[in-house]
């Protein structure tokens, strides 16, 4: 019974009929009808002009983002916790050509104008130190945490007084809509976000993110990084096929829906264990050593986050029974 | 009728199978059982023990082979017509940090001793000028010749004399196979290779190459490259199946067996219209804009290589009666 | 009796009278009030407003050029003599992040807007072939040809029609400068120059060449990229000092010309042995190996070019007895 | 009357007169008989044999070091305060192509094997997480402490058993040695130490730096980098000539005890103001606005460090009066 993580579940069945549906010849690369319908799609989806990538990996989204947004002489105000700093093996400074992270505070792994402007305050402008030239956030955050669309908006104003370009790691960003209520473009656009990486691998897609610029003139040097990058697929309907799938009839925000009930259930279970608030698909529990040893034993897997401390994740597809049996074994501990 | 590549036709149904079949929840990333026993099955093809990694792209499997073989400082010499010169968009610039594509010349698109020894003998040792580090040859070539085992050896020799690494990127080493008929383990490291791109997407595969380490002592260092670049798939199972479905019982030769059989059908019908010999699934043909057009008019789809010269690509699932119908239009004209 | 290069020869009696005098304490790095009068000095000496960097080499003037004109994934196009793509280790691959140098023809390392046309008019500008960003032309040439200000002038055409920026690798600009009699101005900016490394360390420097941006907008951002490649001196004054003391009275000039006077002398005494016109201070001569020993033997010290060819170069202060000497020796081959 | 650093002193009469002497021909780069040199007297001055560069900059001896040390895919240990995370404008992320500065801490900027091992403890080993590659320490340190050899010895042991490389930025490397007592080579290969960037700028130089390696293995590929990076002057003799004139008869120990002993008064002075002991040339102390204020009205200039601390850094030419008159403001406040 796998609570480990969301990265690793099953593809969802309409995804995987569309990825058959699109094994039929058409035009290599991004010429297909699929990825040719991506930007009228997602233009749709959040009711503004967008302009839209295709790549197998948040990690490449996200740092062709940032690549997009920070020239290699600058800098990316992130979180301390945030993936790109600790999770991706360097990825944004090879993407950026050594881009400088800079990390800030807040609760839950969430940034806030206050925490971003300590940090900013603190930068000398001359050439000796770094400049920051974006701010990226994560929403829901590593911690499970969401931004409601005043919060995003907050630091969005604070980017723009700074004259900052502002991205969204968005790998749980269906979670994060399904947690808040929000349109997507309340999360986004409408907040100041410049680009967001899409995030379907976690919630029913095989190897498809959607990389979305928000703010033109970005999108065909993206194009060009992401070839440079060797992540242009020459059969790229088959991406383009798994994003049309999960924005289909909303399927991508019933499928974080799914995953944040789940969660909810083992929340509600865990009493004045939570470490942080569960407000999407992710539970941090305490635990002694010996009460994670008697969940395994009980066939539960997941990850042992910090000392005395667990990570347990839900997904689209956790059985709900498994959901229920751990709900109990916690609450039996 | 698409004559145009081979790089967006379909997946074959076994493979498409192989995908379907690993649908179910594994370890993330390369932790799963399909990743974890590619090593064994390619070290059993090719008669000696080799590392594998699974990346999704032919442009990823050849640049992260040529970063691990050449320093930022170094050079790579490669044809002037090679893939990684010509068509990558700078992708082996990106990989490794601005090594030097060295351009040496050769009939076909294959590189000799000779061609080699010219371009080297001509670089001063001193640091003004970038030292190659490695030598890069393309089987089947860009031109759709092949190197036989022998001509593949004298070039490792070369090689090994120089102290040079030697990397092979076969993206349709398939059809070389099949067209050489010779050993895998000859046309590679018993002749000298040590970095294999295996490339499986142009001959059935969706999504996923084989970067094959001969030499011992690059594969770790590869796998911290590929996750820094982004393409560390988190459900990496759908590649490596897909990998695992295209070596049993030989379903790649075969494969790149029909592909060139169906080249050698028109070729047959070119007659002294062929640029180069066909000894693979590419044929160029001398052709008139009149000509070609009215090849067109008949439903056929290929490219304009240059002036007075157009390239037809075959694929393992070609038409049988539009490879006749092609054949015979040419004829015709 | 060196004529090797001018790459050596000893500094100015003048350079070194201003860097002793800039021998007192002032601000660091390029606050000190040479490096300030930098801008105003050279917007004079060029009619019109530029911003200028000091930095200690050709190399690191033409790179951070480059790297200010061309993104990572752009390309520059330059002749395949020119110093950038032989003669700096891979230097305008490392500060460009991987940017491609496009090697176009052209007699005497000239490029011409036919030879540049001929070159861009292949490049596809699909996100597969790398696309051009800027052209980089050298005056003096690595041939010590020199272009005219209407020949600078129809290429600086050519880059505005084609959205390229111009660079001008001015490594000897001053034997340009004297050896067409033509004002700086006319030589760059007034003729399309977006960037100019504008060389002393030949011409009687010791260590300081000016980056010169005529095109506003680029020198924020190399003045970070200056410091981050470790091109910050904290004592620049002793920099600004010399290229202040350069262009005072024309000192530049007369030197420039004293070298292109020495090589004259030089290309009276060849005849027909001169491989190319003597326009600057470099002279190329057919020779043969028994020729050029003799010549050693009566101590003279230069290049052999390429079989059959040997390289002379005169400096600002070549001695006028061992020019004569040396042209005597040429005469009695 | 300047304390605000020691980077802009002046150059001390014997380098001057240095420079003069090699004001005559030579071979250019390397090449001349100053830098043929240099690996001869720094192996005698260090008691072993190393491998030596010039460099013009701190940050360019510092960022070769770990360019040498660390690839592209990973992590450098260093003090959170230390001058390459803090002063360098991203130049380490340049020079090592993107690799990672991992931050931990210590008193007065130094590392202890405890601060690091608590942060080496928290890497995982897996791809997703950057791994060190090499530790690197400053002495004497960004706050004016030194490192004692043992204190040295239990980083480069720790370093050792964790195979990781150990540079030492030793922009004041005269301060530490002259403030310890102990010989070079204690401080350095006989601890560990890999590689040294042995400064001279802030200690009566005026533009060279040596890296000097211990390890034997990495002088030609730094050479190759120092090419690449626009470093290698053309007329290197007079760097190096600079640097044979400091090490003669120990003028670098003599002007780094001369400016150690200004400091020193200046902290007899400070009583229970200061804010880290003074071991070096530095002397940080508490000091209000209105204190600081009232002695930059005495003409004293310095740098505010923190809220409520300046820092006062003494040269070697700093004026015996102009310390003696700071000393006894200080104290009169």
């Amino acid at each position: 019974m796998r609570f480990f993580s969301d990265n690793a579940a099953r593809i969802h069945p309409k995804v995987l009929d569309a990825i058959v549906a699109a094994d039929t010849l058409d035009t290599a690369y991004d010429g297909d009808r699929w990825s040719q319908g991506l930007d009228a799609r997602l233009s749709a989806l959040f009711d503004t002009a967008v302009e839209v990538l295709w790549v197998p990996t948040g990690t490449a989204a996200n740092c062709l983002a940032l690549a997009s947004l920070c020239p290699p002489y600058g800098g990316v105000v992130c979180h301390r916790d945030a993936h790109i700093q600790n999770d991706e093996g360097g990825a944004p400074e090879f993407y950026t050509h050594g881009a400088k992270l800079m990390l800030a505070d807040g609760e839950g792994a969430k940034l806030t104008p206050a925490t971003i402007a300590h940090l900013l305050d603190a930068i000398p402008a001359h050439v000796h130190s770094v400049q920051p030239h974006a701010i990226s956030i994560t929403n829901a955050t590593e911690y499970g945490r969401v931004y409601a669309p005043e919060e995003v908006a907050a630091i969005g104003e604070l980017a723009r007084n700074r004259n900052l370009a502002l991205h969204m790691d968005g790998a749980r960003f269906a979670n994060a809509v399904a947690g808040t209520g929000a349109h997507p473009a309340d999360l986004t656009w409408r907040a100041g976000v410049d680009a967001l990486s899409f995030g379907f691998v976690k919630n029913g897609g095989m190897s498809a993110e959607a990389l979305v610029f928000f703010t033109p003139g970005h999108a065909d040097a993206a194009r060009r990084r992401r070839k440079r990058a060797g992540l242009l697929f020459s059969k790229g309907r088959y991406l383009a096929a798994q994003i049309l799938a999960m924005v289909e009839d909303d399927l991508w925000i019933a499928n974080g829906a799914a995953a944040n009930a789940h969660a909810a259930r083992l929340a509600a279970a865990a009493g004045d264990r939570l470490v942080h608030p569960v407000e999407a698909n992710e539970v941090f529990l305490r635990m002694t050593p010996d009460e994670a040893a008697a969940l395994r034993a009980q066939g539960f897997d997941f990850y042992d986050w910090a000392a005395g401390e667990i990570r347990l994740v839900t997904a689209w597809d956790s059985d709900e029974g498994d959901v229920a049996r751990l709900a109990a074994a916690i609450g039996a501990l």
